[in-house]
């Protein structure tokens, strides 16, 4: 390839992924790990009752603070009627299922891309159960959170079901929310002197 | 309090929470154990590269399907530039840092409520660590998952300094998002043949 066609060229997208941007941010990582580093944030801030909402703009990672979002994104959490909401939005248990179920997805989705597997339709299912006597302090025995989240996958790929099962566990280990939930992770709290 | 009166009462309000409602539903919890029993759910489509979507609107608790939702909620997951997205929405690891903010605000709120004591302002600034090694399989030694998060809380309440670290850990340790990030939750895959 000349430097003529190279300038030209379309770049090459798998799973609508950039191939030689992923390549370029890897190399990157290996040459210098630190830029591996990232730091995602929130702030919250509570309205009435089971209302709160938070905003999500800026975030740390590879070696600068990210200034990409002109605008911020917010996200209401409300509860349904039975837990004394009235739905004013979905509730942080049923968000921490849509962040499970988008992490696996990408994750996923972007080693399909590195292994040059296509994939053509990809959705899950997720199904959490959990028991409020545990939220309502009514039995220390019972843990407040999930006890267990299940994930049905439904996925086409250009691939043998072997590959496809080979790929489906290593996105399992390698994503960070599914990390985050099945290996215990320290949440530390500070009170900030008012 | 004579019938009439009963009748034309006004609920009791703390925090924004209905406190005899709340008495119910814990009465009707203890005196029939199988009501705490609740399973959230979400559907997630990929729609291409680091896009995805989920659904969320039914959910199995207190003994029924709930039907209180006459529409569903939608929420996009997206990538920034960086890791090569467009900032079609807020990420998976930002998602779950609002999921468990709401998460402990709530049970804060609630267990205020419990106690009679009123929340005024309440705030907070979450921060999580973590390695993009990990998602990108460079180093099995960097677990993919957060690291760390750190919840900053600004509240301000009717009550001593010293109720409100209590009610702050009491809080922590039964909200059920922060159970199912700082405990280990099996999360199960299971892929759905074609």
């Amino acid at each position: 390839m000349n430097t003529q066609s190279a300038i030209h060229a379309k770049p090459t997208i798998i799973n609508g992924l950039d191939v030689d941007a992923a390549v370029a941010t890897i190399a990157s990582i290996k040459a210098d790990k630190s830029l591996g580093r990232f730091q995602f944030r929130a702030r919250n801030t509570w309205i009435d009752g089971g209302v709160n909402r938070s905003v999500i703009r800026d975030f740390y990672g590879a070696g600068k603070e990210d200034t990409s979002r002109d605008t911020a994104f917010e996200f209401t959490n409300g509860e349904p009627p039975i837990l004394l909401g009235n739905n004013e939005g979905a509730n942080p248990v049923e968000f921490l299922l849509h962040a499970l179920a988008g992490c696996v997805t990408t994750t996923l989705v972007l080693h399909a891309m590195a292994r040059g597997i296509a994939i053509r339709e990809l959705s899950t299912e997720l199904a959490g159960d959990l028991d409020v006597q545990g939220l309502l302090g009514l039995d220390d025995s019972i843990s407040p959170g999930y006890e267990q989240i299940s994930i049905r996958m439904h996925v086409k790929a250009d691939c043998s079901d072997e590959a496809l099962d080979d790929l489906l566990a290593y996105a399992q280990r390698h994503s960070p929310v599914c990390n985050t939930v099945c290996r215990p992770v320290p949440v530390v709290i500070e009170r900030a002197s008012t």
